[in-house]
């Protein structure tokens, strides 16, 4: 951290600043330049800036240290691979997820698994745990959903992801699930985030709604400083004041997160769209923009769909999707898989 | 819900619209315009709009009755009064709470609520569980905490509050807190929502880091529908494109809640601005705007706080902040309590 | 617009809604359905639909018609196709502009445009009055900047755009460019707006920082509506509350445009992302999505650049990032040009 | 400015960043600390940080000193208070201003005015040239408007206040208005702004929908950079995913500016809220959280009103938030008039 005095600021000021860190168990560093005097302060306790700020005589406090230390390249330097049933995710491998936003019936799994499977899709999604904003919406089917996943899965070959909301359920989804989803809304539920941190099964961590890519790294170290390293984050889309599009992709995050992070990124176009015949440019764009992965929602016939059909696409148009999809993988020598 | 469908659409298309919301289990009442065709949708079903504007001819889905029904006016045209340890809030009564960010120690609680209680409060606020951006920062003393909040309100007659994270937290703070707070992270935390609902003690539940207001309320209705009527709704400002304070206060929010929700609405100006030099101007405002309450930082000694010491007031700046509330709160005629 | 009634309003209410609308100039027409009486206002002239709903008894105002005419595809259902200097934009056409952020002397423009001519650009792109958040910051060469900028061009057989900024500077530019582009914090500039709907040149649109894909639309309509039916639209990302890049490029306002409007909308990564490695990825996701045209910023010496050098690429990975255009632009079926 | 290099970097890349910036005329001061060097940047050239971010083994680059100065406390500490027409605004003083939004007839805006001067209103305000989103909309009398503004005004002793759109219609406006409004649209209007600084009549800044506190300093600071030091800043509201509310008014606006700037401050309730009855409780709470001035809209028959009548006070509505505002300040210690 450095601390920069304001300008002319008197001696006796700047000893007071550096008493005030040695006692907070920080060293300090004087450097006086020409217009300023900056102290380094130096250390690996954690202090809240705003309270060095506020001394007398203080202009600015600047951090210099990066919040993350386990999802950071530094830390890493490779990219960091996650296989799941034979797909990979990360160091310029694309993983594909697809399935129905919400587990319904059994039927309704076996008739959209039976048309994935058929595209190669490996690792099927679906909800059995919903978070809806109305306590009076359909909350999904709980662990029968899960049961009915694995089942169908099974029948496939397949992998399964589904959505935790609570530390309490950890050890049922255990027993049915591949991949751990949190939801956007549990980003900051940092009880769920280490509880997670304590398995050794893959999670996705969905970008908050209103989320910072600093604050979305931050969750997924809270995963990993409890001793899981197997963390895929997922951009779903944030929310802006455009209202056409459910939220906004930010597609620019992939290639921001892999600089930092040697952590896997993948897109989730259905959620951020919103919107079905935005799903298939979004999902492009997004492999052109380097992303380690895409999770789309399919169900075998949107229009009676539970829950987000409006942005499901029919298993007709995911085949051609995903067929444009390997043809765009050649040209930009990923492994689509 | 309103259908409008496109000008000039064939009949075959509306009746199609019809069939369709049949199925879903809702009544249709058409109605033809002038230039648009409108088709009523009847019924007690939850149904996603965009299910409906995907058919074809179909221009737009209109929403018409509110998503709320318990929090609403509609449902209960009074307005809720909570009381807690004498002190109200709602209906023209303006509570007091205030306490430091987190528990530290006996003696850091002890030396706060002496002052408080000096000042007539009767409501001891401190966190002894921190949801921290960081898994590094410091997290709280945990059931400790919750022990010396309990020990020193009681010496002083005071209630207490604290933030609960977590559902299987409920049966611990309901041991030792007088109101259960929910954070602004975990507005959307429905599983904490719905277990918060089978309890009887007061919930204050913060305005998410950028939730609308409608999504606010419906949080409060997940608590209200589990059949716990004690919310109090607290503004703790949303997260804006403005950084020089932590967030930005919503104060018209105030007016707004108030002319929907029968729920007393409270402001936290401490955590809003970030910045004590902002939480007395604040204050004032909130209650100038007709907030039912405030909850305000104050620590003995704020240089020392392991938490937000930036925006905790010192004890006399409380007292004085308190006695310019009370000479406004007289001509604002609000019973300031 | 639709004037929907609360449940179980009088008759007495419905007939003063009725008289008011009539008296605006609107014809009413009602519609009595099982929960709410839905009062049709039919009619040309414009009205705030605020003042309906704070007329008694009315539950919510409606409206059902687009704001935009000229710029919708409802009015010209074919895609508008802009050429320039042989370059076309539009209907499965994807152009290219590069050049850099600001005009600086004859040689940097003459040594960049060198190697942007290798590259077949058509059309060159230079600042000559730059909006700066400062006044003290460097605010372009003036009508000098547009001399160098033209004769360079002429030198090189390319087009020229460049950024007007105020309606008595349009002759000015009309002698020296082939697009007049509008900047972001422009958008709303009405009466530039206007004014540029009289001159029969391409304009360039580029989105506000925080507008709405609607709002933006309606600046075009405001060119088109003066008669100028050539307006591009240019994406350059919108402000969220991500900071590590400058903004946030929408990528999905591609899609979302091209169903509501005839206009071609271009992509301009370097302002978006303010980050020269994230152009190419976000250049290759724009085509992907659909572009109907890139605007990059090329520096023959980005280290020396006077403005934006951090986002202006090198000449060589300009270079590169165009063959790579190039061949994704044959999977994706498109005419890069 | 400060660069942090990064920890462990080579002498040689050190040497390379102090040659490039005092290439760039600046002169650098180094300091070695525990873990990394920081190289002071000295110098009063503008530079883009982002271009020694990008330099080999530079960390971040740091500014440290702010980006205005004539508006900054430490150019002028003492308050700057702006008198029209006898009315004070700054140092402890809250001028009033009132009106309608848009001037429609003379006898609209001598009634109103007739009801604004029983209430002791010494400002008028009245939109000529309104800036509206789409071109099919009112846009205001023009210059026939500001005759009648000058004419009523005149008749009850009034100043008068409007909003000017375009750098050619100042000559206009000087001739009738005694406070030049700018708009919130117009905030990053730099070449009105750069002729503003020109003039010599108090101008009224206010507050871009999307700006920062910082952004809305620098456009102040256009102003004052071309002489002209009486410049009002205008709290109107600020975007924000909030929509029952048309913006949200930032109050802590107030308290921060006031700390930075000694420029008068002032809030438009009614634009900010766009509802005629938040207007009395967010006016109060401006009040109450130090505000420089009020400026609210009051139409003689709002429901007559061709512009926002909804967000317009009835005459006796204003009259009775007068005489609480007036009681407010007295316990506020505050001279409003």
């Amino acid at each position: 951290m450095l601390i920069v005095m304001q300008s002319q600021v008197s001696e006796d000021k700047i000893q007071k600043v550096i008493e005030f860190i040695k006692q907070k168990g920080f060293d300090a560093h004087i450097s006086r330049g020409a217009d300023h005097t900056v102290i380094g302060c130096v250390g690996r306790k954690v202090i809240d800036k705003r309270d060095i700020e506020l001394l007398d005589g203080v202009k600015e406090v600047i951090r210099i240290t990066s919040p993350y230390k386990l999802v950071s390249r530094v830390f890493k330097p490779d990219d960091t691979i996650i296989e799941v049933n034979g797909i990979k995710f990360g160091g310029k491998n694309t993983g594909m997820i697809a399935g129905p936003c919400t587990v319904e019936t059994y039927e309704q799994m076996d008739a959209t698994a039976e048309k994935l499977s058929r595209c190669n899709v490996k690792i099927l999604r679906g909800g059995a745990f919903k978070p809806r904003t109305s306590p009076y919406a359909f909350q999904g089917l709980g662990e029968e959903g899960l049961k009915i996943l694995r089942d169908v899965a099974d029948k496939y070959n397949m992998a399964v992801t589904s959505e935790v909301m609570e530390v309490n359920q950890i050890p049922m989804f255990l027993k049915y699930v591949d991949i751990l989803q949190v939801g956007a809304r549990n980003m900051q539920n940092f009880n769920l985030l280490k509880s997670l941190g304590e398995t050794r099964k893959p999670v996705m961590l969905k970008r908050g709604l209103s989320a910072t890519i600093e604050e979305w790294l931050m969750s997924a170290e809270y995963i990993m400083s409890g001793g899981n390293r197997q963390v895929i984050l997922c951009e779903r889309g944030i929310r802006t004041f455009e209202h056409i599009t459910r939220n906004t992709l930010d597609l620019s995050a992939i290639p921001v997160v892999q600089k930092i992070s040697h952590l896997p990124v993948i897109v989730d176009p259905s959620h951020a769209t919103g919107l079905r015949d935005k799903v298939a440019p979004m999902s492009k764009a997004a492999l052109a923009a380097g992303a380690d992965g895409l999770i789309i929602e399919v169900h075998y016939n949107p229009e009676t769909a539970l829950c987000d059909g409006a942005q499901s696409l029919y298993p007709e148009e995911f085949a051609q999707l995903y067929n444009e999809l390997k043809e765009l993988s050649i040209v930009l020598k990923i492994n689509f898989n």
